[in-house]
């Protein structure tokens, strides 16, 4: 009999998407859902990057070099120089989005078998990926009530053993929406630098912080200079999401000597993508700024409504485009399908991503959503009235 | 002490891209190079491709659905239906190019330390794939003298082992040049069968044929239906590399299934890509006449230039734009290097891609380079001549 590989049978369906056939179903049924699912920004993206791709002047479509285009390369190099993070042209390659990014780095820094740390709840393709490189991710977990801020750091020293090659820190988080503190990371750094693991930055909502400091990198972390490889993402920055392209930085040589040779295996990475992100990285600062108040302005919004629901926690990001909240509900997954199964207000409905996904033990996310606020303030003011009322009534309310 | 994984260790450099820095010093020093070293099409992509792009009406560039857009997917199976191959819209998943479908169908045919059966020489980065995977590659060596026919199946046969999980076909071939007769597809067909294999058939270069038989498919072979699996590709067949479109094709629902997974653990194929392959499908048949007939005519006048050299053995490629041949020489790769470093003609050189890397064992390679006919004729015929001149006063020349 023909057979699946280990892999093809364990790899899991994508969290953030497991709901769109409900999400489909309902608006077959003529109902409307607002879509607080993925991290997918409506916000535009730089009209400099659209207008590059719609001035393309090409015959063909050829490859570009396995690095990246020679001018994207340069572009990010100045972005990193802007933002305090001293990286040349050569230090950085390319990739098919954030995603591959953090598959070619697991496969550069951990054999299979090997042991990756992570903060939980964490982005959930991290677990696809680990799994088809044979890594076996190590989570600690962080608390909604602590606003899922990393943990004393003799819990990770804890985790720590000789088969430990990496940890993997997402700042601003996803799904948390939690920004580190600087003095967490620089902890962090220590018992990287004491134990001689890797740091995976995954730094792509870097412009997504609403504190008044700036963004503190990972690459910031003095001594750690060999030790942090970033993961970087045109996705979320620009609202690019489509066009596949990320990068892989690092000061580390022989890192980026192997980097160059898994992007080399595949190629390169896409031609239109690099040239609307070649056009992306024109935005003033001012693209930037109103981005960043849109934002805040969202959450602000969203937070003031979901806090006036009974029984409902929820900390205030202070990152990236998402919010969790814990929901008086004996199950957030059955909640989050009923409401699109068996709920509406005037025609509307509301598609939330439950959280069990997120965690390593789902169970940890029983009773926790993800809500991405990449809607308008009016749009998601409606959704939060929405779930106040499939609230009121769900079957299977707690309390 | 920071470590890299075994497979960043072992990975090697891409093989048609070894001498790109020779050929960059030559350029460096004021030479012009004919460039035949990488499958870099330079026919024009369909307009309505460039088209496609050129028209975007969008505010931003959103996440595609994972397994590719509607329209895209409606449309490739359109096409396959018109070669004869009938392909439901579900049937595909876009890929990023046809290298992500050759990695995400090797993942989920083999686990590691699984035998997947290969004939060479080979497509390079198979083997750069396969060391990700941690498969072994098991290869079957064809030969010069028979223009790279596949061998008798008794050979094929022998090689099968309780680890062999699937064999790995691509026709027309590269770096060959070689079209499979329609008898010997039927043969490995019934040998696959027989013992469960899965068949990976690459045919990014199906509309390359230069018999006047249409291209015979792995997807054709009667009762193989479950076991074939198509890789496919926009790079070739509509000169359109850079936007890293490709697919997989399968009627196996599991293995589909299965894939969605893959797809959805990177998210989506390149959303500017998938516009233009849309695009590219409206080409008229006038578009695939013009570009065969193209490449006949090269591949008619650089072999005819190439037979006129001598010590030199050239069979005549059936299929794809790459010829292979067999030079008077100690060591192509040396040779290679020689006439980026050291020879030229009327300021012009000529870069090459040596044949080891396409072999398992190297030294089967060590007198052929493979030449991609990706040029106009005219171009050829003089890199042809410079190719003449070298091989006349190279010292490592013999006979």
């Amino acid at each position: 009999m023909l057979e699946l590989s280990n892999v093809a049978k364990q790899l899991p369906y994508s969290a953030t998407r497991v709901l769109v056939p409900y999400a489909q179903a309902a608006q077959a049924r003529g109902l409307k859902v607002y879509k607080l699912n993925i991290g997918q920004p409506d916000v535009a993206a730089p009209k400099s990057a659209i207008d590059a791709v719609r001035n393309i002047d090409l015959k063909l479509i050829s490859y570009p070099d396995s690095h990246g285009n020679a001018g994207l390369l340069k572009g990010m190099s100045e972005y990193y120089k802007g933002i305090g993070i001293n990286i040349e042209p050569e230090e950085i390659v390319t990739t098919v989005g954030g995603s591959e990014a953090v598959s070619i780095v697991m496969g550069a820094t951990c054999n299979p078998g090997d042991e990756m740390i992570v903060f939980e709840p964490f982005y959930a393709n991290y677990l696809n990926m680990a799994i088809q490189h044979g890594i076996k991710l190590v989570p600690i977990t962080t608390r909604i009530e602590d606003g899922f801020a990393l943990p004393d750091m003799a819990e990770v020293e804890k985790k720590i053993t000789p088969r430990t090659k990496a940890v993997l820190v997402i700042n601003p988080g996803n799904p948390s929406g939690c920004l580190y503190s600087k003095e967490a990371l620089l902890e962090l750094g220590a018992i990287a630098k004491k134990h001689d693991l890797w740091v995976l930055a995954d730094e792509v909502y870097r412009e997504f912080c609403y504190t008044d400091e700036p963004h503190f990198s990972c690459m910031h972390i003095p001594g750690l200079e060999q030790n942090v490889i970033l993961i970087d993402s045109a996705s979320k920055r620009w609202s690019l999401c489509g066009t596949r392209i990320g990068f892989v930085v690092s000061h580390h040589k022989d890192m980026m000597n192997a980097v160059l040779r898994y992007a080399q295996a595949r190629l390169c990475a896409p031609a239109l993508g690099q040239i609307a992100v070649e056009g992306a990285l024109k935005a003033p600062q001012s693209y930037y700024d109103a981005t960043r108040t849109e934002y805040i302005s969202r959450r602000d919004a969203m937070l003031a409504e979901l806090r006036k629901i009974d029984g409902v926690i929820a900390p205030t990001p202070m990152g990236a485009f998402y919010a969790v909240a814990q929901l008086p509900v004996d199950d957030s997954t059955k909640f989050c399908i009923w409401m699109l199964e068996h709920f509406s207000h005037e025609g509307w409905t509301v598609q939330m991503t439950p959280m069990g996904g997120f965690y390593f033990d789902a169970e940890k996310g029983r009773q926790q959503v993800r809500l991405a606020y990449v809607l308008e303030k009016e749009k998601l003011v409606k959704a939060m009235d929405i779930l106040r009322r499939g609230l009121e009534v769900y079957p299977g309310r707690i309390k």
